[in-house]
């Protein structure tokens, strides 16, 4: 999808310094101390106009939050949507996800979130999806020992990689969902994207991977 | 399905001694010497007619293979089709593959293969399903220390269901397959059930589960 280049979206995205973090910045910082609270940190990569990670936000006030998005005009939205609900335990990374061992030390994320990455339908860029076991092995270093893995998508050959590159990458899976929104499960918050595939009937999978 | 009874079913059945075996003989025998060879032991739960059966019993002469089924009439023709083929290393129990446990020693198979198993779909009968955690502490314990479960359905709610209770028995997973016809995996054979409901177009789900 395209979207619209907003001028000096870059700048007001930073204007915003208690949501938003520049790429360099992020490198190494103290994730506590920009909260002002220690608490257990979840990261979702690609996040988006924020609609996920912003009601996580609200829902778990005992965690603090970091969406990675590389759009600065699409992360505006995020920034100003946590603004609005004047939320203290969310920010923003304007950055590559890919590039996540930048960001946090190893052993220090509790939960990272993928929903509704791009496929890379083509097997010759396999490499590039964000399940592929060469990111698993990268998300391995900067988990916890009990760390997780959230990933949501609507495109069945994607997460049946992805159910395979779990498990051969020594994760082990749970709340399996082959149709989400027609299961039992409870709690599911949902991105912009999947509201929109649902409404057309679409089938949603989801998965828990854990160490 | 109903089956048609063929009177005298059960006579004719256990006229072939060299293939099928009376659920009441199959309790604690010896199989290595009902071979007379000493291989790995693989069992398929519900082998209806035994299509895949032989066929994994002619792909694989190193294995002894053994297919249990209630239905002697429709059992007879599995037994037929191994007289046919001449296969040396394939057997039948008329009995029920949820007594496995009296007809197999703790630690004996290398592999359970289940194939388009009833999918009980009524949460009130899941204790029936042949996946449910109930039969897999069961199978945990007549596999061997390296055992495996091959699973095939086309009851998408029955592989969920599946995945999840594999995850949460400590199996470990690979070879998912969501739509294995169009899926790459080599050397799948097939059941007569899978044959026909694959020409429909209808997905098959497919995954091993490994200890």
């Amino acid at each position: 999808m395209r979207h619209r280049k907003i001028k000096g979206a870059r700048e007001m995205l930073l204007a915003h310094e208690d949501y938003a973090v520049a790429e360099d910045e992020a490198i190494g910082k103290d994730w506590d101390e920009f909260f002002g609270a220690q608490r257990p940190l979840h990261v979702e990569l690609g996040t988006g106009r924020g609609k996920f990670i912003t009601g996580m936000a609200s829902n778990c006030p005992d965690v603090n939050f970091i969406g990675i998005e590389l759009k600065e005009e699409v992360l505006l939205r995020a920034v100003k949507r946590a603004r609005d609900k004047q939320l203290h335990n969310v920010a923003f990374i304007a950055g590559n996800g890919a590039r996540l061992m930048e960001y946090f030390k190893a052993g220090s994320l509790e939960r990272i979130y993928i929903n509704f990455c791009d496929p890379w339908p083509k097997n010759r860029h396999s490499k590039r999806r964000l399940v592929h076991r060469g990111f698993l092995e990268m998300y391995k270093e900067i988990l916890t020992q009990k760390g997780e893995i959230h990933f949501k998508t609507d495109n069945e050959k994607l997460f049946e990689f992805a159910l395979n590159e779990f498990s051969d990458s020594g994760f082990r899976l749970r709340n399996i969902s082959l149709d989400l929104h027609s299961s039992g499960f409870e709690g599911n918050v949902t991105t912009e994207y999947e509201e929109r595939f649902a409404a057309l009937g679409m089938k949603i999978y989801r998965c828990e991977a854990y160490l």
